[in-house]
C-alpha cells in the first residue's frame, strides 16, 4: 500500500483521554478511532492486524477439527429466559424491542443459540463429539468501558462450543482448545499464563482456565507461585496463610480451653480496622472483621481476619447468589442493633460465613453489635458457629502456596485474553438439548465453551510489545511486514528503487507499506516507529551505489547497509524464520 | 472434512415454510437455520460459502485500491439526526437505549459513521481520493422478512464509500467499483445486469446503478430493451408508450379544438377502471385515473391513464416526500366530495400530478367528484392544469424503448445483489465533512457509496444454479471443491483409497469433503447432489483395478472411470481452468 493515499491518520501528540498505553498507541498510530464510549472503528492498519489475528485463530481452530459457523447477534429474549440468563445478566445485556414489539437481546455470548441449534440438529451419539466456533461481533453494555479495546461495548470474539456424549470426550475437546490457545497466543507473540479460574456467572461444572497476558496495566490479579506452576485468578486462588498464622492454627487445639470468657469493652469511635489496630495496640490478624451483605435480598454476615480482604465472588459462589452487595447502614443497624463498624458474630441471628483463617484463630476481637463496643476473647466455634466455614478471602502476596510446600504466592497483573470452560449440562438441561446413546437412552449434551477476545488481543499485544517510540508488532500480526521508506520522494533514483522493491515483494505475495509521502525523513521515521512494522528498509543517497539501509524495529540492533538487489531475498529469509 | 463428524444436517424433505427454492435448498442442505424471522445461523457449509464470497469481494475491492475498515454496528442516534435520516428511515431502523438511556441505532448502512470519520481525519485534497470498504453485519427490521437470505433482518453486506475532491475523481471511483462489481458477480457464476436505478431514500445526485441477478423468483422488476442495452429498474424505467398512443399524441394538437365541452353523466356503481371499461364500452386508454394520496400529510392527486399503473417512487421523488400513502375513503370524500372511485381532476383544489401520457390524451373520461357521476370530453390542459406533468407511471411490457428507435421494452424479474451510488455532497454537507483544496478553499467531500449483499449473494447464486436434485456451486464458491464418496465405509480398500486421495488433495491445499458415513450409497449420492460440490469422485468396487468414478455436478455428462492415481492431477487441472 502506498502511504500517500493510505488512510493512516497518525497523530503528533498522545491522545489526552487514553489511559492505557495500548489505547494511546492504537489511536496515535491511526489504527482505531472511537465512535462512542467503548465503541471503535478499525481503520485500515487496525483492520489488517485484526485480520491477521482472525487468520491465526481460524487456522488453529481448524487444526483441532473445530468447524466454523456464524450465529446471529439478534437473539430472542425468550431463549435467554429459558436458560435463566435473561434476569441474571443485568444491565450489561443489550436489550431492544423489534417493530413487532418482540423482545430481542444482542448476544454477549452464544451458549443459548448454539445449544438450541445443536439440540435440534443432532440426535445421536454417532454425530458426537463436535466443536463449533465463530469469529463474531459481541455486544456488552459495560458500566465503565475503558482502556480502548480492552473493555468495549462492541467487540469481536472467537467463541467455540463443544458437544460431547461423555465427560472423557469433553476433557479431550477441552484439552484440544487449551492447547490451541497456547499456540494462538504464542503466534501472537504474547507472554501469557493459563490460570485456574472461577466459572462466574456463565456457570457450569468442572474445570475452567483463564488465559492471562501478563501486563502491569491489566485489570485482573493473577496469583502465581514462586516455586511451582500454580497459577489462579484472584476469584479462585487459595492462600495457606503466612507461616505465623499456620503456626497459630496448629497451636489452637491445645490452647483454646485456656481462653477466658468473651468480654465486652468500650471502644468509642473505633470503627475501622485501622482505628482498632491503632487504638488497641493489637495486630490486624487478631481482629475478626464482620461484614454484613445482602445476598439476593437476604442478609448474611461474612467474617474474615482484620488483615485480609474479602472476595465477593467466593461468597457469591458459596451462597449460589446472583446479586451480592454490602448492606447499607440502615440495614446494618436493623440487623445488628449497632452503627456500621461494630458488627460481630456473637449472638447474630443471620447466617455466618466464616473464613477458614478466622475459624483457625485461637481467639480474637470482634464487634459487639452495640455502637461503641467490641468484644475480646471471642473464640470461633465456642462463641459462634463454624457451620459455614470456607474460603471467602483474597489470597495475598507472600502467603504459602496451596500446591507445593516450598513456594510462596505472588500477585501479578494480567489481561484476560481467553477462557476455556467445562459447562457440563448446564445449558443442555435447561434448553432440553439431548442426544440418544448406543443403548437408546436420552442424555443432555455435555458441553464446553471457549472464548478469545479477538479485538482485545490487539491491545494486549501492544501492552507487552512497545517502546517509548511506538508499537513493536510481531511479523505474523503486523499490518505490513515491510516498510519501505525513500528518504526523499522527489529523488527519482530513490523512488524508482523503492517502487522496484515494492513490486518485487508484492509479486512474492508480501505486501509492503511504501512511504511515498512528501514528508521530511524525520516525520517518516517517527511514523514508522509508531506504527511498528518489523522490517524497515530506508532508501537514501546510498542508492547511487545500489545500497539501502535495513533495520529491524525493536531489535536494538543498528541499521545495516545492504545491496538493494539482496533486500527482497533478505525479507523472504527473515519472514520464513519468524 | 470428514462427513461423519461434520455438522451438515441435511434433510430428507423440503422444509415446508420455505417459498424460494434457494431458501428450500439452503435449509435442506444444512447450510443455514432460522433463529427467528429473518435471522439465520450459518452452519459450516454455509459459512464456508460465505467465506468464499468474502474472499472474492475482498480481493476485487483491494484490486481497485480500496482499503478495508471495520465500523461499529452500534451508532449514536444523534449522528443519524444530523444527517436527517433518523426520522426518514422509519421502523426498519433498529433502535435501542443503552444503560445510560442514550439512544443507539444498529447500522443498516454506514454513511454517517464513515463521513464523520473521514471528515475528522482528512483535511486536505492531497489525501484524496480514498475509497474505504468493510464486510460487516447490518441490521434492518424488515416488515416482511422472507425468502431465506434474500430478505433478512440481520445480514452481511460489503459497503464501500469513496471520498473525492472533484466530480471527475468521483466518476473514476464509481467506475472502478462498477467494474469490480462485474468481476465479483462473474466470479460468483451469476447471470446479472447493471441497471439504471432510482437513488431512493439514501438520496444523492448523479448516477446510480443496481446490479440485478436475473431470476424469475426475484422481487424486483427490471425493464430491458429487446434491441439496445437499455436496462433500468421499475422506479427508473421510462416507457415511450405503445405505437398507438404515440400516434394519438401526435394527432392531438390538430384535434383538441374539436372536442366538445366536458359533460357530466350518470355512472351508478361504476367505481373501478374495470367497471368503467365494461360499463361504458371504452378502452382503459380512454380513461383518466385520478388517485388521491397523502404526501407527508398533504393531499395530492395523481393522474395516470386507466390502463397504466402508478409508480409511487416516481411520485415521491417528484414531491420530495418522505411518506406517501393512498388517502382513506374519508379523506377522499372530504377532498373530492365524492365516494372513492369518482375522483377527477376538473375543479379539484389540490396539486395535480399529471402523467405525461395523460397530458398527451386528446380527451378522456374522468371522475366528476360526485358520487355515481363521471365526466366525458375532459381535455388535459383545457379542463385541468398540466403544470406538474411528469412521468409517474410504471413502464410496461411492449412499450417503445426510451433509448433506441427499434426496440420494445421487456419486464424481467431480478434480485438486487449490489448497487453503486453517486452521493455527491449529501452527507458531507449535512455532517460538515470538508477538505481544503490547493488554493486553501474549503469544500465538502464528493462521495460515492457502493453496496453488495454478501449473504444475499448465496441465495441469488442458488436461484440461478440448481436443478431438481439440489445446488450447483461454481468452484470458487463451493463449500468444498471435491466430494470423495467411498461406496461402503466398511470396505477397507475403498476407505484406504478415499483417505489416500483426501490426504493427497489436502497436501496440495485442496480441502475435500470425505463421506465416511455409514449410510447407503443412495443416501450419500442424494446428499451429494443436494450439497452441490462440483467434482465428485466415487470409489467403489473398481478400486480393485485402481479405478474410481469421476463426475461433475450439473455438467450433464455421465460419470467417467479414471485411475485413482490420476484423480489428484485431474482435480488440479479442473480447478486451474475454472
Amino acid at each position: 500500500m502506498r502511504q500517500q493515499t493510505a488512510f493512516i491518520p497518525t497523530m503528533r501528540e498522545m491522545p489526552a483521554d487514553a489511559e492505557a498505553v495500548s489505547h494511546q498507541l492504537l489511536v496515535k498510530g491511526g489504527f482505531i478511532r472511537q465512535l462512542s464510549a467503548g465503541v471503535y472503528s478499525f481503520l485500515p492498519l487496525g483492520r489488517r492486524v485484526l485480520r491477521n489475528v482472525e487468520r491465526i485463530v481460524r487456522e488453529e481452530m481448524e487444526r483441532t477439527g473445530a468447524q466454523e459457523v456464524l450465529l446471529p447477534a439478534m437473539q430472542p429474549a425468550d431463549l435467554w429466559r429459558e436458560s435463566g440468563r435473561y434476569d441474571v445478566y443485568g444491565p450489561e445485556l443489550v436489550r431492544l424491542r423489534d417493530r413487532g414489539d418482540r423482545e430481542i437481546v444482542l448476544g454477549p455470548t452464544h451458549e443459548e443459540v448454539i445449544t438450541q441449534l445443536v439440540g435440534q440438529e443432532i440426535s445421536t451419539y454417532r454425530k458426537l463429539p463436535v466443536t463449533l466456533f465463530q469469529i463474531q461481533t459481541k455486544f456488552r453494555d459495560e458500566r465503565r468501558p475503558r482502556f480502548g479495546l480492552l473493555r468495549c461495548r462492541e467487540f469481536v470474539m472467537k467463541d467455540a462450543y463443544s458437544f460431547a456424549a461423555d465427560w472423557e470426550s469433553l476433557d479431550a475437546a477441552y484439552r484440544a482448545m487449551y492447547d490451541a490457545y497456547h499456540r494462538i497466543f504464542a503466534r501472537c507473540g504474547l507472554a501469557f499464563r493459563a490460570v485456574e479460574a472461577d466459572a462466574g456467572a456463565i456457570g457450569g461444572e468442572g474445570g475452567t482456565h483463564e488465559f492471562m497476558a501478563i501486563a502491569a496495566s491489566g485489570e485482573d490479579d493473577v496469583v502465581t507461585c514462586s516455586h511451582c506452576d500454580y497459577a489462579a485468578n484472584m476469584e479462585k486462588a487459595v492462600g495457606r496463610g503466612t507461616n505465623a498464622s499456620l503456626k497459630a492454627s496448629a497451636d489452637k487445639a491445645d490452647a483454646a480451653e485456656s481462653v477466658p470468657d468473651a468480654e465486652k469493652f468500650h471502644t468509642p469511635n473505633l470503627r475501622s480496622i485501622e482505628d482498632l489496630v491503632a487504638g488497641l495496640g493489637i495486630g490486624g490478624n487478631e481482629l475478626i472483621k464482620t461484614l454484613i451483605y445482602m445476598a439476593d435480598g437476604s442478609p448474611v454476615a461474612v467474617l474474615v481476619r482484620g488483615d485480609r480482604s474479602l472476595n465477593e465472588t467466593k461468597v457469591k459462589n458459596a451462597l449460589n447468589a446472583v446479586e451480592l452487595e454490602l448492606a447499607d447502614s440502615e440495614t446494618v443497624l436493623e440487623i445488628t442493633g449497632a452503627a456500621t463498624g461494630f458488627a460481630g458474630p456473637v449472638s447474630l441471628r443471620i447466617p455466618l460465613l466464616v473464613d477458614l483463617e478466622v475459624a483457625a484463630m485461637r481467639s480474637g476481637v470482634a464487634g459487639a453489635n452495640e455502637t461503641d463496643f467490641h468484644v475480646r476473647h471471642v473464640v470461633p466455634g465456642r462463641d459462634f458457629t463454624l457451620e459455614k466455614a470456607g474460603d471467602y478471602r483474597n489470597a495475598e502476596e507472600g502467603e504459602a502456596c496451596p500446591n507445593c510446600e516450598a513456594g510462596s504466592l505472588r500477585v501479578i497483573r494480567g489481561i484476560e485474553i481467553g477462557h476455556v470452560f467445562k459447562l457440563g449440562t448446564k445449558y443442555s438441561e435447561k434448553l432440553n438439548a439431548r442426544f440418544t446413546d448406543a443403548a437408546g437412552v436420552s442424555h443432555p449434551f455435555i458441553m464446553g465453551c471457549y472464548g478469545i477476545g479477538v479485538t482485545r488481543l490487539l491491545s494486549a499485544v501492544i501492552e507487552q510489545r512497545h517502546d517509548e517510540n511506538g508499537m513493536l508488532w510481531p511479523a505474523e500480526l503486523a499490518p505490513f511486514q515491510v516498510h519501505i521508506i525513500p528518504v526523499s520522494h522527489q529523488d527519482e533514483a530513490q523512488m524508482e528503487a523503492a517502487n522496484e522493491l515494492y513490486e518485487q515483494l508484492r509479486e512474492g505475495g508480501i505486501e509492503a507499506l511504501l512511504d511515498d509521502r512528501g514528508e521530511r525523513l524525520g516525520v517518516k521515521l517517527k511514523d514508522a516507529d509508531l506504527i511498528g512494522i518489523p522490517i524497515r528498509i530506508v532508501i537514501g543517497k546510498g542508492i547511487a551505489e545500489g545500497q539501502v539501509e535495513w533495520k529491524e524495529r525493536g531489535s536494538g540492533e543498528p541499521a545495516v547497509r545492504m545491496a538493494l538487489a539482496d533486500a527482497g531475498e533478505a525479507v523472504r529469509n527473515k519472514l520464513k524464520n519468524r
